[in-house]
């Protein structure tokens, strides 16, 4: 019997007008349908009312003990939410350790700072190779240049030798990095590439972090830091403390960015038409609407006064995908920004658009109310598990 | 033009005696296609060898200051290793912490203690419900029985309301577990039955845990506890340095189990018809093979004695499942127990094959090659990030 006819039977028994006190799999699908939701959430709500059935039918004594488990489970919680405090802590300490790196390194990139020649031996590479790799290429280049003039469109020019620092640093990992290249919309180019550093401040009470985006002087804003901020909680909610797994992000907030005249990318004026009701003359408005752009990021949506209201289902998307990236650039890219700027660190799916395109090509009805594809674990083979002290969620 | 085009006409030329000094994107193609890799690995040969003629074609003071960057980034994975130690250290002094708490569900769930009215109160939860919903659900079987008497086949038996403790709660554990369950065959379930709980020893010096088995006295092996035991190294790699990321698995180590004649699920005999050469008589042998079986989880493939040796893929395949195995078990199966064993805490692919399916549909000729697919998110939408203080992969 397929999952259809199942439905279609069920739908029909609960149309002819008899209820049920207790929703069986398929009368509980027929009724679940009619409310619009999603098969995905369908299957969740039937196999947690399966499991709640399958309790409900072990005996009285052995339903206590089950609470009991569940008593010790709450207690389990208030014990782990601690440990996930004292990572947190840890995490505070280490950050400290690793700023007069990331200040170096900032320095670095932006021609402040050059290196001496000990700084710059990486003793477990063989420095030869990168030599003659790069001799070969710039002879190929030459080469080609000549052979190819009048087909190929024109090269980029290549980069001055005498350049300060290590030009569009940032500009590059974000092209790099699958995550930001898709927020990065070409008119968000030009501004990227000012950006000279990304820091993270980590708060202890309330815990949380702070990205901060520290851009050169431009043509679009006067702001020199944008800056994001999450806050976390780490307590076991008290409606649903079984469900606690670490911190979450209770709270995220943007800055404003002070847009020069006529250069906010985050917002584009459309031409509309529009017709005289009862004379029938014909003037054209203009409207200004929300841009893609990758300073979005920076007015996230609102989050309810309320912890405990529920959240639009987009609203919720959105936010779910705003933490992820603010997530991610403090764990991966401020603290991996060479390799993820050199193509070393990247993870498979930074790199491979293949993939991609083929899960478009298998794409079923569902594919709208999917959570982003969880991100792809790293290149090697067995970089394969995973520990979570800290899992941020949204609350 | 495709693919398919760039990598044959790639072919052609190489197979033509041209040797080329720098490889593009198509010859390297062509030359990895000759060394049998698969799709996969070589559009990351192709991606690598695209970043390093980028980073080539920098100029030579460019060039010098990504190595100081580098540098700084090896500097970070030494501090960023300490880190991962002192999260270590926590965990083992967080587990001294559960211990009393697993302690008392192991009794409650073995029946040497029943707990008392106070610790069987859920405040958080609708008792009354649960109660509504077991009224229902045996007023519905009552009803059912006496309806489809001859249809049906013959139900479980109810279980005995004067049961001791929680009968069945592990076996129960796995049956919910999608990945337990896959591992588990017919011929282990009266075994896992036996089950009686899984604890977590913790190691700090060399960081590692074991995972024991406790089962009550059986008729198939004489052990009454099983271990698997897994090591972790917490340095960056000498001659991969900032390929850092966390803890690395390198060794694990199963236990001997002492079978009972005639009980080892682990093999089976099969038979085999041998003709003889020249007399053409012919004979049946009986032979000892591997057979599926969860108790394979006790006798991992050999590592390497050497760290720096390379596993044959299908070895390193099997380790990279196995230590995801034994770390699921640690992190969310001993820890979380009774809301797997309820259907309170199960992921989203504990539950439900269809997306399985259809995936299993889409799969192209690479599916042989892909690492098992990354666990989805967990059932709430916005149960979205996850912080990885300490990633353990397979050296």
């Amino acid at each position: 019997m397929t999952t259809n006819e199942r439905t279609g039977d069920a739908t029909s028994e609960v149309e002819s007008g008899e209820e049920e006190e207790v929703l069986g799999g398929g009368e509980l699908a027929a009724h679940l349908i009619k409310s619009g939701i999603t098969r995905n959430e369908m299957i969740a709500a039937i196999t947690n009312r399966l499991h709640a059935e399958a309790m409900a039918s072990l005996p009285p004594n052995v339903r206590r003990r089950i609470r009991a488990l569940r008593t010790l489970q709450k207690e389990f919680a208030d014990i782990e939410s601690k440990f996930y405090l004292e990572v947190h802590a840890l995490e505070c300490k280490y950050e400290r350790m690793y700023k007069p790196l990331l200040e170096k390194r900032a320095q670095i990139v932006s021609g402040a700072y050059e290196p001496n020649d000990a700084e710059c031996v990486n003793p477990w590479r063989d420095e030869s190779e990168e030599e003659e790799l790069a001799r070969a290429v710039q002879n190929a280049a030459i080469a080609e240049g000549e052979e190819k003039k009048e087909e190929k469109e024109p090269a980029e020019p290549p980069m001055d030798p005498n350049v300060k620092g290590i030009p569009d640093f940032w500009y590059t990992i974000f092209k790099n990095v699958s995550m930001l290249c898709e927020m990065m919309q070409e008119h968000d180019e030009p501004i990227i590439k000012c950006l000279q550093d990304i820091k993270v401040q980590m708060f202890e009470d309330p815990i949380g972090f702070t990205l901060e985006f520290h851009f050169l002087p431009n043509d679009y804003f006067t702001n020199t830091v944008l800056t994001k901020e999450y806050s976390m909680k780490c307590k076991p909610d008290e409606e649903n403390p079984l469900e606690f797994e670490g911190p979450e992000i209770y709270s995220c907030k943007g800055c404003e960015i002070n847009w020069k005249k006529g250069k906010n990318v985050t917002v584009k004026t459309i031409k509309k038409k529009q017709k005289h009701k009862s004379r029938g003359s014909v003037r054209t408005v203009t409207k200004s609407v929300q841009a893609d752009s990758f300073f979005n990021f920076f007015a996230p949506p609102q989050m309810p006064d309320d912890p405990n209201s529920t959240l639009a289902s987009d609203t919720q998307a959105l936010l779910t995908a705003d933490f992820e990236v603010g997530h991610y650039i403090r764990e991966r890219v401020v603290s991996r920004a060479v390799l993820l700027y050199t193509g070393e660190g990247l993870d498979e799916d930074d790199d491979d658009d293949y993939e991609e395109e083929e899960e478009e090509e298998c794409s079923t009805e569902e594919s709208e109310d999917e959570e982003p594809a969880p991100r792809k674990r790293g290149k090697k083979q067995n970089k394969a598990l995973q520990e979570n002290p800290a899992e941020c969620k949204q609350q």
